[in-house]
């Protein structure tokens, strides 16, 4: 059996997802808490990693094991297991699935309050005081669709030729009584660092150092430009992964 | 001239305000960005010292310095050296002030949110499923006004002889929307653990545990009863703290 995970966890106190030697990480922690029930030696598939401060609402890992136990009893007993700030949020077990090749689509939201700075939420979404919304409503526009997104990723060097044209749906909304920007990410597939890269540059937008119009300037650049600062990982949050329905 | 501080922390990340050996406390950065500032050795006095994971909207300390700094400019270095979890929120000159013994009351607020677990909040409140708040209610009734609190508290050792009779002011605000309970503590001196242990058995009384009657038993007692848990720091803010009006 394969089982299913909808994880959500706090990436504060986390060096991001992916396992690296001697840090603290969620993949690590899911896996020592995988070991503690299973006493097997699993590794986890993610639909992707996530940076060190980012958060997510419905990651999603899959793993195989010989152990066989009730869907309520696995998130029992990994929650047990988990750190406070990481929490399985269903499981489901099925004959054949993987995390990250049956993604059809995922979805990221990324926060911004125009409210003074609270030290109180200084983990959880970016603050800038002073934005110009319709001009980032207008580079929206232009973001939208299916475009080569290779200038608004970090491209690792072993992965060259990987498929760079990705169709985006981006959506901002404006929470009024919080006083919060809403900026809603979906697509079939995202490079390193795009959220971060584009919201970089829709803040910059935001803050009139940069014109809308810049984006489809960006789209011709064969890569990453140095004026475009990654947005801060704390307003990120990986919100959905979609999947094909699955025979059960 | 006295500098009076008033700032705001997230006391996630350290071990309470007390200074303490090898520790990351608040005292200890406070003082630290105190003398990048001023070069000078500086003991700064507090209102009162808060444990390790409570919070503080307005907290009070005071120091005397030679330096000669406009109130605005004061901010803005304190809050440059400061980490991001602790800022000031303003700053008073004042001929005579010392932050503990010219208070003359202090407030916090407790938080209980009564939804699902939520890993965001977790460092900001505690969570109680099910409690009635009805019961919680009458127990507030005994609570308030002239006691001898020493049964609510842990006496040191070395203070025995302390004046343990204080006026309490206790009041029950339900943030509806969020779904919140937010205990309004105001009283002219507060003991050691004395807001968590009242805490500790109101949540017990609403969990049906105890009965309201139980505070005047405990009343009668001459210290803490084993029965009685302290609630977790993470619900408690030290809100405010009163003085008396001063010349400046």
């Amino acid at each position: 059996m394969v089982i299913k995970l909808t994880i959500s966890y706090d990436g504060t106190n986390y060096y991001g997802f992916q396992k690296q030697y001697n840090l603290d990480t969620i993949e690590l922690k899911l896996e020592e808490a995988i070991k503690k029930i299973t006493k097997e030696d699993i590794k986890i598939q993610a639909s992707g990693r996530t940076d060190r401060f980012v958060h997510a609402i419905g990651q999603v890992v899959s793993f195989e094991t010989n152990l066989s136990l009730k869907n309520n009893n696995w998130k029992k007993a990994l929650n047990t297991y988990l750190p406070n700030d990481i929490r399985v949020i269903k499981v489901e077990q099925l004959l054949n699935f993987h995390a990250r090749y049956d993604a059809i689509s995922k979805e990221y939201h990324y926060y911004i309050s125009l409210n003074e700075y609270d030290l109180f939420k200084r983990n959880y979404l970016v603050f800038e005081n002073n934005l110009n919304i319709n001009k980032i409503r207008k580079a929206i526009k232009y973001l939208n669709g299916t475009h080569d997104f290779k200038s608004f990723s970090k491209q690792d060097k072993d992965k060259k030729d990987k498929n760079t044209i990705k169709t985006l749906k981006l959506k901002l909304r404006i929470k009024k009584e919080e006083n919060i920007l809403e900026f809603i990410f979906i697509s079939d597939g995202f490079l390193k660092y795009m959220v971060r890269s584009i919201m970089g540059v829709l803040i910059k937008i935001g803050q009139n150092k940069l014109e809308p119009e810049i984006i489809n300037e960006i789209f011709k650049e064969d890569k990453r430009k140095n004026y475009m600062k990654t947005a801060n990982p704390q307003g990120l949050y990986l919100y959905k992964v979609n999947y094909k329905k699955t025979l059960k």
